[in-house]
């Protein structure tokens, strides 16, 4: 496995788990739980944490340090596209012209599903404003092949809804989308506990990217450890190769797609 | 996770993942993989693998040494309970009074599935014996309760029928068997990739046996890796306490057993 | 589908939906809820259900008439051997010299799990005591193929626990003991919705009975005809042959058993 | 269940099946196929149908009357609004004024997904233009409410994709999508056997539109009786209001989220 690296924006990782910095109970917490996920990649919502707007208040850039962590500002909160892309110009700014953003925009704030038609927009202005744009959006393979031919350098789709839980619900469209991408899939939202995650991984994806799963767990730094070993377990056993599945042991018994 | 040790027939172990030995290319692969999956605990089909019977051929114990592995001997091939205890003891002689055995009685050679009555039978004989029993089962909490309650050490529900690589097909029986159980609950059987076994994990098992999974995959010892992994996921995502699955993120949206 | 009828002891039926007489609000509603099932065989918990045993009592037989239906009595409340025989030879009693019953012997009062070793101890005496002896069970393949070896007429396997309503949970095991079977095998228990009786029909078994997902539905007389029409669609659903799946409509995406 | 109507386009039907015309063997199983499936609304694909543009040839609407079916002219087979709404005229013109349009964009000719910004941009046209638009659509919660907002008067989502027969891939946005709708919601492709069928009407919509589950079944005749049923059988269930899921039948096991 010592070669199975994630390349991103021309940068390796060892580690496949991103993870989000809010819902925790204070920023100990949080600091703890993603040096226990193994993240070296974590986002931030601009519009709702303080990464330099607002002086004098505690800063999370002093916790989650950008020597040591690829800082990926993303625009939670935003619920079209002129707002997206603004947000990410605020984001540039602060951070010195780091251009690696994770545009999303939703469209609505009850269900907090991707509004794609919004998001189109935004990654065209962003992409040709010199972003490197990771990007949030559905599980509609078309969609993620436009994000793709147009330029972003990750498509990110969902599991099932921000903040559900639910897991992966449509592992036919992931499976989709993964056959015809070029770029990194990572999948973003829905990985409710560990195993989640591992499927995630074995259907093929390059990584995953959750928030609530961890932050909202009972014992957040203790989950976060179950995300990063889940995570590379699934990945292990996508790369091992799996066994085929049968109605049972003998040769004979395939799962034929007509009862099952 | 220091102190989350495994408890079983009074010795201690860190590792809560149990493997078999069997289907693998030769011995050189059983023995990195089994190194690979972190077991602590080895099964042997001592009906199929020579652990003394035949002296002048190549003996598993000169790989997997009891030294460093507790060997579990099981009785794999007997379909009936008188097959099952002499089994046993055949094994208790070759391994100088080790009593620690996997009863597993078979109700026939096409689908593997266990024998209940028979596996019943064989267990009251056992404990009576002497034997500190590990009994393999179907996912039906009534004979698992039985087997617990005639001295079992351990109950080992299947997950799904063994090399059919289905995973956790009924997560209810297994949930029932575990709030019931005072003694060890290991999923043996059906795990086919790593999130079955962080699935059975997270359902609050003790540990998971496998051994297709591992052998059968395209690459076994990193399978093995995964696997270990997943094992740890599992269990401190159990641990850990996972957040609750909603509809959406909004809290007013449960899932209330109405619709899913 | 005129002459697809279902053999059961000789005589045959138009309706592969049986239903049971408990949990209703009384005795009018029994009635019509039953009646809009289209049922021809009921089944009644002897000892629950007057039939007879208590002179002066409302007694269901005259709501639910012997010349109209096929009266199936039951060992409900039955958690040995010895309660089940004596409770099928009063109904013999009470039904002059009918020889049909539902033998059911069930673990605990709380999961009401079946007790198999008790059934497969009372279905013994009661085959060779005359009966015709259709028998309630887990959906463990081995017991199943005992039960029919021995005698019964027809095998009722449940599709999950009584009173749960979580459907077919384990189709493979349902496959397997059709797949072995000669005698009629009914769904017995773990149907809460319309579809769960269609995916039953579309495993293969000869029909399907419920008692719970009429009796506890908000309004039970149009679930009964609600279940009536998912028998009868999934039976022609299974007999018409479904289309194959695949991941998507190109010849070429089978679904092998690698990913999902 | 006399008064259980569905209402579109300001006209009364007592089916709620609608079905295609495409992909059987021969006009005569068409026509005697949707007899079977009691559907009242036929969709014809305009493109690949002769219905009057081909003078001289067989014409379906010989068999399919428009006095005795709702004729429901597609747009399968186009890739972008331009082709969609060019065909949407044509089949104005052909059925002399008839206003009542489905449209469908696809993405691609490979997995058959909807091109919902093609889609979104049709609907807008066709809209102003004075058609009635029932929209084919992805699962996509976001769009669908867009889609209805512009003056669409049914939104129909996939259950999975076309020719796929994988069923309901994911309930849980089909009920988002009907919590939030005023207008019917028709689920539109996936239905592979008849309890798929079933399962979309419990999830509440108003209706399923299927045609490769009864021409590519083994007896597509019988199959159409199949779906008749089922739809009606999950209608009635819906209605009717299931009992809740428990874990087993003690009043005390609720599900709640955190193992299943």
């Amino acid at each position: 496995m010592n070669h199975d690296v994630f390349t991103l924006a021309g940068r390796q990782y060892q580690s496949r788990l991103l993870v989000g910095t809010g819902k925790y109970k204070d920023l100990g917490e949080t600091q703890l739980a993603i040096e226990a996920s193994g993240a070296e990649i974590v986002t931030v919502a601009v519009r709702r944490t303080n990464i330099g707007q607002h002086a004098g208040e505690p800063n999370l850039l002093d916790v989650i340090s950008p020597d040591k962590y690829t800082i990926l500002p993303n625009t939670a909160g935003c619920y079209n596209a002129e707002e997206a892309v603004r947000t990410c110009r605020l984001a540039r700014e602060l951070l010195d012209g780091h251009s690696l953003v994770k545009l999303e925009v939703l469209g609505d704030d009850k269900t907090l599903y991707p509004n794609v038609v919004e998001t189109l927009k935004a990654a065209d202005v962003l992409v040709k404003d010199g972003f490197q744009v990771m990007v949030y959006t559905s599980d509609d393979p078309i969609i993620a092949k436009q994000l793709e031919d147009m330029g972003c350098i990750a498509v990110m789709p969902l599991g099932s809804l921000i903040g559900s839980g639910l897991g992966i619900v449509n592992p036919y469209n992931l499976r989709i989308i993964m056959e015809q991408a070029t770029v990194p899939i990572i999948v973003d939202a829905g990985v409710g506990t560990a195993s989640d995650a591992a499927i995630a991984m074995e259907l093929g994806c390059a990584g995953v990217l959750m928030n609530t799963a961890i932050a909202k767990a009972q014992h957040p730094i203790l989950m976060a450890s179950a995300m990063k070993k889940a995570v590379e377990a699934g990945r292990e056993s996508f790369l091992a190769g799996r066994m085929p599945k049968k109605l049972y042991a003998s040769a004979s018994s395939p799962l034929e797609g007509k009862f099952f």
